[in-house]
């Protein structure tokens, strides 16, 4: 019998995690200060390891991935590459599908790619804690895990209203031995300060932000780790589709398509940069490659952004970086998709798209939960709202191949399971999801804000 | 790099079922109605397909599992093996801990294993639609997956506390297209005649199987199906103990203990009798072999049961098995490892362990939470609580290696993640759960009331 789940073992896993930024056409863009002067490695280091700073600067292709770290990465990983037999055969298309499950992780996504290394990177710099901000807790439970298996202490900011609402993420960072305080929380004087003004506030991932990095820049014993968007978070996922390349070589096969959900950039990013390594490098077989990032209409940062410097984070804290972004104090609608709430992209991501090399779709929200249910009745796993992203546009391919008569090969990002969503899936079948328009006036109010450096 | 998962390709899943009934000390004792005599397969052949009747009355030691089944198992099959080495090194044993991982099904537990035969034997039968009771949802999860599988509408009673407390696996069930209602239902006589006494009636497991079976009984294209107990279902299960026999070929390595939760007694079975066989068929390495059912100490049939002829159900509408049971209407104290709160163990189970054949202990339920949460600090993975129950006799196992300095081979059977559990580790952090005791009086008074027959 034909196996549908192409496997690897443990001594398979990459040794070395791939970085684009060797690759681009033009070097990248720095980030600037509001005043227009370079950041410098010397104002990252209160809050990041020097490790980490470096690798967020790095230009070489190869990065090494440690040996411990590996050893974690085998609790779960090599990921298995699937081909979608049965959802092939629901749609009668001549495309083969393959999704790269990454919800196999115990924290159940892709996250814990990049909060292994960066634990362990903090624990080789002596460091004991680290702290991060959550929302929905896909990011907190990856630190509460990473932390838990390097010895670190982990504080999580939640956001207070996902703390409430969603006690299950935060159980299993518990479970985890992870700390987890609602945000705006009375440890920090940002919390304080908001909790002053409004004692009911319901808190926002800036206001986490904030906080999490408020702690971790006053303690010498504490850093800040942060989910995506940054260069090293990017290098980290890269491992998803390293693997997948070692996935297609043992079947003969090379993908036309890749495609990734986008709200910060890394998992795209990591499953298809080193893909557009090889087309870099002139690999033939990568010659027609098309990766595309899907975003949703609500925060449609690639495809209605601009291209510009902005802040990394909503309250303005970080260094600017050039990217596609709405703006960084633009406040997305309320969709259950929250890990493609952000209001930009990553630069890697920016600068490619920027230069033509990747392409990038908005879908609106109740396609991608027709694409998940179509999906899990199909394949059986029940997928997170951000992969149904990717598993949107992929079936869009799929029926354009059966239209056509191409037999493409296409690869999807399925970043993470949806047992902690399936409150999404019961609003869907009840009838109150809604779509959301792209909101053209509120990006152009944020917009106009923005310091002009670059 | 060592490999810690232990990985089989999809042909190396087994091509035929173990039925350890073939290699009993003596035949097993044949299910009776109340009145002495036995029961027959026509008197099954309402709600259950002719080819499952014909493994549950099996005696051959081999049943071929079809391929239509196999294609469905490759979803997510072989599972893993998994050297549990860093909760080894945690607890500084010299023993080797391994656990089979089912909790990679589309459901997150081994269910799927006998759900799946179950639907296609029904399609196969020209059955159009499958009842079922569940109350936490394990069951009623995977019989939807499997009924999306193979095209049968599926409707499931869930006893309506659960519906109400549970949302997230009803919400599963319905994601794969299953029909769920709260039980006790307006759809069936049992139903109308429960609310009619009392419109509140928070429902039972009893009452729901009662709904199930009577809509199955009254219509010819209606089938029940039950996931523990029966025959065929610790037969279907036996794939999990073939796979972990040809995962430990691969290293070379045979396990001195085999250890499982017990419940009905399908998950205990599944992976302990494909051991059992070998040790039946005089093989060497399996002379030492010793297999532990675990079950919890609040409803302990195996270690405090009386071995007789009782009730499958609750609500005795079944034919009588004999086994240890607490008879069949004692209510269990609320644990919150549902799958082990039934008052009897399988014909099979029972007839071994009364045979001296298999071991058998009772665990209170704040030690199987501790060994939980150690384990997902050391593995990754959040164990389901039933699974719970494994991991802590085999954590006692090992830490009497340390004691003994014996390098033992343990296997468990880690049944299930516990994602959909996550209220119970609420309850556990936060210190409201409690210990039970073994209700002696209790179950006196239900034993007494059995007919006596065989």
């Amino acid at each position: 019998m034909e196996s549908t789940r192409i496997l690897l073992e443990a001594h398979e896993i990459p040794t070395h995690w791939y970085n684009i930024a060797a690759d681009l056409p033009s070097p990248l863009a720095p980030p600037l200060l509001p005043d227009g002067t370079p950041a410098t490695p010397e104002q990252l280091s209160a809050i990041f390891p020097p490790a980490i700073i470096e690798q967020e600067m790095s230009a070489e292709r190869w990065l090494e991935i440690p040996q411990e770290v590996r050893e974690i990465f085998r609790l779960w990983r090599p990921s298995p590459l699937v081909r979608a037999l049965r959802l092939e055969q629901a749609l009668g298309t001549p495309a083969k599908l393959f999704f790269k499950y990454e919800g196999v992780s115990p924290a159940g996504s892709h996250k814990p790619n990049s909060a292994v290394p960066q634990a362990y990177y903090n624990r080789e710099a002596g460091i004991k804690r680290l702290t991060t901000e959550t929302g929905a807790g896909q990011w907190g439970s990856s630190i509460a895990l990473a932390g838990q298996m390097f010895g670190l202490e982990v504080r999580i900011y939640m956001v207070k209203v996902s703390y409430e609402q969603k006690p299950y993420r935060r159980l299993m960072m518990q479970t985890w031995g992870a700390e987890v305080f609602a945000s705006p929380s009375k440890l920090t004087e940002t919390g304080r300060k908001w909790l002053a003004e409004d004692p009911e506030n319901p808190g926002s991932l800036g206001i986490a932000i904030s906080e999490a990095v408020e702690e971790a820049a006053g303690r010498a014993d504490t850093n800040y780790s942060l989910g995506s968007v940054l260069n090293h978070v990017v290098q980290h996922q890269s491992i998803i589709g390293l693997e997948a390349k070692k996935q297609f070589d043992k079947i003969g096969l090379y993908p036309d398509l890749v495609i990734a959900p986008c709200g910060g950039g890394s998992s795209f990013g990591g499953i298809a940069f080193p893909f557009l390594g090889d087309k870099a490098a002139g690999d033939k077989r990568a010659e027609k490659l098309r990766a595309i990032a899907v975003e949703p209409t609500s925060c449609p940062s690639l495809t209605k952004g601009r291209y510009t410097y902005d802040f990394g984070d909503a309250s303005g804290f970080t260094p600017m970086m050039k990217m596609y972004t709405l703006g960084h104090d633009f406040v997305p609608a309320g969709i259950h998709a929250g890990g493609l709430r952000y209001h930009g992209a990553s630069q890697l991501v920016s600068q490619l798209y920027h230069a033509g090399l990747i392409e990038a779709v908005a879908v609106p929200q109740l396609a991608t939960f027709e694409a998940g249910v179509q999906f899990a009745r199909s394949e059986g796993i029940i997928p997170a709202p951000e992969s149904c992203h990717a598993i949107r546009a992929a079936i869009d391919e799929a029926l354009e191949c059966k239209r056509t008569g191409e037999p493409k090969v296409i690869l999807f990002n399925l970043t993470g399971h949806g047992h902690f969503d399936m409150s999404s899936f019961e609003r869907y079948f009840a009838g109150s999801l809604e779509d959301f328009d792209y909101p053209v006036e509120a990006v152009e109010r944020s917009l106009a804000k923005l310091p002009v450096v670059g």
